[in-house]
């Protein structure tokens, strides 16, 4: 299976785009301002495996400080390894080696290899696979070293890390004299299918199988739930849970309250969820492509689009978040997303959204469907780049659609719990894997664009070398201009992302003969008949007027939010002075007059869109309880910039997605009383 | 201090009023339902201290089910002693001398009196205040001793418990040899306020008065919080936490976090706080009234105010219910207030609006604003009224705005933690407490009507017995007949509240000379000189036109919902055929016509009035993201009800509170997809 991690080195982006833009930023900038992190928290040498006074802090529990190093390392060297490939940094390049150096000395003898197990709790390994993240780590490593051999051709990570997998297939698995336990933290799953892709690894495969198959069985081990199992090894009360449980035994908190075939609804911890079914998706196109059979494929593939529905259509932020609760970083019951802490919580992490993006990129593969790519871009666009400043140092983990007096809307340079930046990092160093797949099809060759950028990629079909470049100013124009070129003539399939919210409307010039254009389940497609007499054409998109989205209405949210293209808008208080509780008080109507204005950020140049309009701001809290008339308030201007802009200019914070939707009445329940006192 | 459970003997309630129907059912049936459950439970016998297999079931924790017994009949015999009062009955009152003589048999050597500690886990008393009901149900036992003895006139059940109030005040206090905790559950402190009043016990006022100065003290026992102290010496990990913590040491679920003086809001679970406020309010109205000094009393008077402030401004559904957290029983963050479980969820315990209204009373004795007695009203004859059924067998625990498929409209007879169905009983045989204030005022008398109903108050002041009946057809019309008497001719002023929703509209009959009548703080005052001239005149408060409220904006809730008076209404599938899906699709505009119907229930008589109104079905849960135009849907007759009267008369349980305001469109983030599989 062609992963995005691997196939990334097909496509070049060539000219500015807001995305190539990002992807200088982050390789010149992101990578190396995290390593001075990850230096200065010690992360740095925590595989020399000696002692810091950190693993001492018994302040947190289950999960100590510490517990991620290894992950936050091998994620690194992931992302290092995917920009090497485009841009050779020799100080990049050696604190890779250091790090392999310090990883394969840290390997036990027997193949082990964490930090926390052989430094601070040696002879405790796989006591707390519900907390631990043991095998999430494992699962980094693996992906580190695939990054790894693609870019140095060498074994020196990944045969330590083969050593390791052998390891762990050896102790969890169905047989008598096997564990029968999975991941508190899916993550192993999908790296091991890419290990699997990457080296054939059998042993991976069923592995990463296992895992899946095995999760959530509520007598899988000596009749008990693993979870139980385990915690009664540990001596554990049964009443002892950890923060992130809201009750005792809320296992759905890690998605293992059921198997995952079983499960209605997606639930629990983000990330989690949406890494588990990347991995349930590529197991099921290993099982369409590779000759892993898979005997019950239906009801895997019910599952994860069933999952997948229930949290795009009830689950999810208009700005591709996902996550309304902090507790668990994760989702709440169906249509529970209020915009910030002081409504009732938002949380839509970063990494989170990037999981999507990773599981979209999978569905696509197994079902052509522009829904998708969409969703793919409205996280990549919105929820994922505002997580990250213009300057690739600072970052936000839950990206929340409305600031308040308690979460301000800021950035951080890093986190105790550091996955979302360097997630960032492994995303854009891995973009390109993204933009469209291909291949040979029939005869010939096919290309499905999903994004649009400035890109060029080159690949092999039917033994021609086969490119398509596209230029665009996208995301804010719709016109894209397309040149395929091969170095044999050969039938040439291209499909073209109409995204949903163009509502149809594009242009393709030169225009078609009738039959060999069609627009199906959100792609145009062109085919060999037109591409063959138009190797030039353009596309342009419409539905680049801005708009109003308004969540379902189930959702309690009678909110606007501006729209443009892909682009998401927000509203802040450095382009709206005076703005002093986070446009709480401020409606907008929706046959206000809307207008644009291109812009040029003063610090980096970079290029972007603003909307103006009018909003009322409502009058003080207070107010009759009447429901009869309507409040105006007092009119003023309003900037609205694209959502992945805010906090980078100033400001105290204040900042709104959606603002209150027209100009009803609510007042409180009693009139305001006089107070004597 | 004259507490509404002394006072309601000076009342009696005359005609046919909602509130009388109400007490004569309860009087006549719910008290013998709920002997009848107490005897099936198992729970009858509990003082005999024999063993009962539920003492086994440990899979609650740490709260055992039958943690609460002694306080379930200890509010059994207090509920119906205040009846016994009204209307003799043998098996009643032999019953409580069973009941009297099982519980002073079950008292040990030293005074002490739970049936848990006696016989379940002897040797650990006092372990775990947080979580076991020790006090609580100690409190209990004390407010039915004190109604044992104001009916029984002897001292059988309050001389046992005054000796374990004397062991309780030995083993808490500041002293070196006492211990500095403090109930997880408050109730034994208004308990104790009772118990000084009624028998001017020093010892149990300043036991009282510890339990509230000490609560939360950070550092109150050898340096540390006092629960995290009783933990460390039972030897609980740390991390162990009930289910109803949501995190680790969220103290503010039992008002510990901070000592209460410094609390900022009012947080967690709602009946521990209000009955905590109250006891606040009566060691504050002691300390003016009845030489107990309370040298910050100030301090102790700006909280209370704060924290009811809060309470009703942000955290009270308009139906009188607080509290939307089901996990904690208790509130949510400021403004959260959704309607029901599939919307993030509502609480609105039957006992939280009771203590509410012990609170508002308390409050009127400090501050007499109209606000309070608004509050008061709105709580009986809504949230708390709803929690019964008509034939009063069968309860609500949870007051829900709006059904769902989990939790739709519908009673039970019991509950396993059995608190709701007697503290209804307590309140309706002590209602006649609740409806004036009166006493003697300078050389005359005054009498603040707080509540309006058909009732007549008699009591002696400055040497003269005074009374006064009203006569209403309250809550359905708003016109009153007073008529004021005395054995001997004197000065009387009468408060006659004017409820808020009146928008301060009267007519009085006689008409007053300028200057005999003036309003202040939603009281109208009548001066001796008018009560002179007229000891016979009438009221008629406005506002019983039916009228729309609608929550604070910050609420997202864009809800209209229908009042006439002090009653709420609400929509349910009996009277709205074909309803299926809880009203959720159903919107209101506020300037449809509302009619009004005089109806009498076929079953029981009763008679109350419905409205009727159009409103409107939208299409499906589907529809494009456009914001523009207005969705009409399929016009519909609505038929509301009072919200006390709902699920008595059948139906599937869907019924709805607050409906969706106007016709604005909210549709999805993206269209629907066509879907091939």
């Amino acid at each position: 299976m062609a992963h995005p991690q691997v196939t990334f080195r097909d496509t070049t982006f060539t000219g500015k785009s807001l995305l190539s833009t990002r992807r200088t930023t982050v390789s010149r900038s992101t990578v190396r301002a995290q390593l001075e992190q990850i230096r200065s928290t010690g992360r740095y040498d925590c595989f020399n495996l000696k002692w810091h006074s950190i693993y001492e802090d018994k302040s947190m529990w289950p999960v100590p400080f510490h517990l991620f190093w290894d992950s936050d390392i091998a994620k690194w060297i992931e992302g290092a390894c995917y920009f090497l490939a485009d841009e050779y940094d020799a100080e990049i390049d050696s604190t890779i080696r250091e790090f392999v150096d310090m990883i394969r000395g840290a390997q036990q003898e027997d193949g082990y290899l964490n930090v926390h197990y052989t430094v601070v709790e040696p002879g405790k390994r796989w006591s707390n696979l519900r907390d631990m993240h043991e095998l999430y780590n494992a699962g980094h490593l693996i992906e580190a070293a695939i990054a790894h051999r693609d870019y140095y051709r060498n074994d020196l990570l990944i045969s330590p890390i083969q050593k390791y997998v052998s390891l762990i297939g050896k102790q969890f698995g169905p047989g008598p004299d096997q564990v029968h336990g999975y991941p508190g933290h899916p993550e192993i799953e999908l790296a091991l299918f890419r290990l699997y892709s990457a080296t054939g690894s059998i042993e991976a495969f069923e592995l990463a199988q296992y895992f899946l198959t095995e999760r959530g069985n509520p007598k899988g081990q000596d009749g008990k739930h693993y979870y139980d199992w385990e915690m009664e090894r540990r001596g554990d009360e049964p009443w002892l849970r950890p923060d992130a449980y809201p009750e005792n035994r809320t296992y759905w908190y890690c998605q293992a309250h059921a198997p995952i075939v079983e499960q209605p609804t997606i639930e629990g911890h983000s990330v989690r969820a949406i890494y588990l079914l990347t991995a349930v998706a590529d197991m099921i196109h290993l099982s369409q492509t590779a000759d892993r059979p898979l005997s019950d494929s239906k009801v895997w593939s019910q599952a994860v689009h069933r999952l997948w529905d229930n949290m795009v259509e009830k689950k999810m932020y208009l700005t591709g978040g996902i996550g309304a609760i902090k507790q668990w970083e994760g989702f709440g019951i169906d249509y529970f997303l209020p915009q910030g802490t002081d409504e009732g919580g938002c949380y839509a992490e970063t990494c989170a959204s990037i999981a999507v993006m990773m599981l979209a990129e999978r569905l696509l593969h197994l079902d052509l469907d522009g829904h998708y790519a969409d969703i793919m871009e409205l996280c990549l666009f919105n929820n994922i780049m505002t997580s990250m400043s213009l300057d690739g140092k600072t970052f936000t983990y839950a990206n929340q659609l409305a600031s308040s007096e308690t979460d301000k809307s800021e950035r951080h340079e890093w986190f105790w719990c550091a996955c979302c930046p360097p997630n960032v990092s492994r995303l854009f160093g891995s973009l390109g894997g993204y933009i469209w797949d291909y291949g040979s099809e029939g005869d010939g060759a096919f290309i499905n664009v999903h994004l649009y950028t400035g890109a060029k990629v080159t690949f092999d079909a039917n033994g021609a070398s086969v490119s398509l470049e596209q230029k665009s100013n996208w995301p804010w124009e719709g016109n894209i201009l397309f040149k395929l070129s091969a170095s044999s003539p050969l039938q040439a399939t291209i499909r073209l992302r109409l995204p949903a919210w163009s509502n149809g409307s594009y242009i393709l010039t030169p225009s078609s003969q009738p039959g060999t254009v069609e627009v199906k389940r959100g792609y145009i497609r062109l085919t060999p008949a037109y591409t063959t007499d138009n190797p030039s054409f353009s596309l342009q998109v419409g539905g680049f007027e801005p708009r109003y989205l308004t969540p379902h209405r189930y959702t309690n949210q009678r909110t606007l939010t501006l729209a443009r293209g892909p682009i998401v808008y927000c509203v802040e208080d450095v382009d709206n002075s005076g703005e002093k509780n986070h446009f709480k008080d401020t409606h907008l109507k929706a046959d206000s007059h809307v207008s644009e204005h291109k812009c040029t950020d003063e610090q980096t140049g970079e290029e972007y869109v603003t909307l103006r309009s009018v909003g009322w701001n409502r009058p003080g809290t207070g107010g009759a309880s009447s429901a009869s008339g309507e409040v105006t308030g007092e009119e003023r201007e309003l900037n609205f910039i694209p959502y992945y802009f805010r906090a980078n200019r100033g400001g105290e914070g204040h900042m709104r997605v959606g603002l209150l939707n027209g100009g009803d009445v609510s007042g409180i329940l009693f009139p305001e009383r006089a107070r004597d006192s």
